[in-house]
């Protein structure tokens, strides 16, 4: 049996899996408390209400974070209200050696579930982009996770893509960083007040509104300037893109396939495939067990 | 014993190592002709001179080409005025199976020979970063070369940093490459006529030259940002720069590094050290020998 586990701001959600299949599924609000210790009990309760007290079981957590090293220590984690935890080394204790225990960042973990099980099952190298409050991006090399020196490969959401007097301030501490563009909040304020949803500003685009042409032309080049300069570096043959924007958004999604084939050097967007991905919330669960399992970053 | 080959536009360079000692080191013009099967003729006959006829040896090539594939195929390279031919293949066959063959993108095999015995001895994230004619880059991650899906990872000189109607033409066919800014030939452009070379700028910029300060501030930040994109996206503990350019060009050199230093994000550049190449012309035949002999890409 292998377990994943999705600890988000909202949501504790965990899976066992065993012979492929799915075979328990837990989701919880995590509520209050959500101190690191009642939040470790909680997680040990579901690994042995799944696996029982004595099974050998590799449990993978992934957790929107930023992790210091790959022992899982939370550096920051402004939904949990966490700093300088050292979640991965008191979770492994809690669990006990019978566990093979690893932490992930949750991009990553997402993006090892489409290339396990998913949009980009197959491939060895991989570029996933993920759009939803943040932007973040989880990388696959020749089959193997780029977790970078110091945990924090991936962060196209901080890539710049203006640089000029009047960029973007980021939430970051920077400006022009492509999440201040695209990423969920800052996008709601360039909607309103016209628009409620982006849905709505595609839907208006779709139908010839010159405003809304006009932010969907200026968001989509950015973006896939930000992914064209990641493939011209990378050689992925798959981008995966997920995240609820995206796919209620098919003309912004095509604005940005187009350009994307435009902005990339011709030798890597030759053999290059763009799709969306498909295991929606449950890629992180599957992703992050399978990392585990593999024996990837484990405490 | 390993061997290096460097098979460049002018020069074809050879060297033999055993025990950590370099024990045969040679330097040809490439002249004419240069026809693959001169070439390949001439690189057996420096192998039997090194290793006699029947020593089983490690032997990487490093060439200043575009490559297919991991198989030595060079899709194309102005240099040679080769195009579509199987240098791998036909290499592999007339060394003879004694022979460890494995065929390189030059900047690769430079970045490799830093990192395993230069500039970035004992890292294993590394970015090496080369400016000359083209610009490109060689990526090391958790200390294996990144090769890429269709083995034209590292581009960083196509990445775009710039997408206005104003942005430079490149010769790759599209526009606001970062080669179009910092890449040789295109560079001499924006000194002529005021400045014969890259270090005159440097100097007049240093005593406070306006229109010097003026080029080598915007120059810098273009290939800083795509330098902390690049950061962003792969987290390495160490960026390697190299290239004729940046060593006679102190001050441009301190603008890259403390604009990269404000453009990374935070988490990524802290850890991050900025530092020149060390082996100079020597990198890329230590990189190819040290590569083959590790078993990387071999045919």
């Amino acid at each position: 049996m292998i377990i994943g586990i999705d600890l988000g701001g909202t949501h504790l959600r965990a899976a066992a899996y065993a012979r492929g299949q799915t075979v328990h599924e837990v989701r919880e609000l995590v509520g209050e408390p959500r101190d690191p210790e009642t939040i470790i009990a909680r997680i040990a309760k579901l690994v042995t209400d799944f696996a029982g007290p004595d099974e050998r079981v590799s449990v993978g957590v992934g957790i929107a974070a930023m992790l210091r090293d790959r022992r899982g220590t939370v550096a920051n984690s402004p939904h949990l209200r966490w700093r300088d935890v050292a979640f991965g080394e008191r979770l492994a204790a809690a669990l006990g050696p019978r566990v093979q225990l690893g932490v992930y960042n949750d991009v990553n973990a997402i993006t090892w579930g489409e290339v396990s099980a998913g949009a980009a099952r197959g491939c060895r190298d991989v570029l996933g982009v993920y759009i939803g409050t943040g932007i973040g991006a989880g990388l696959v090399v020749d089959g193997r996770l780029v977790e970078g020196a110091t945990n924090t490969a991936g962060e196209l959401g901080h890539t710049k893509v203006r640089w000029d007097d009047a960029a973007e301030p980021c939430a970051c501490g920077q400006r022009g960083c492509l999440e201040a563009y695209l990423g969920g909040s800052y996008l709601e304020r360039r909607l309103a007040p016209r628009w409620a949803f982006a849905s709505d500003v595609d839907r208006a685009a779709a139908e010839g509104d010159a405003k809304a042409l006009a932010l969907w032309t200026e968001l989509s080049m950015l973006f896939a300037i930000a992914l064209a300069n990641a493939v011209a570096l990378l050689n992925p043959e798959r981008v995966v893109l997920g995240g609820g924007v995206l796919s209620r958004c098919p003309l912004l999604y095509e604005l940005i396939a187009t350009a994307l084939y435009v902005a990339a050097p011709r030798a890597s967007a030759e053999q290059l495939s763009l799709v969306e991905a498909e295991l929606g919330d449950d890629a992180g669960l599957i992703g992050s067990a399978r990392l585990a399992e593999a024996g990837v970053s484990i405490l």
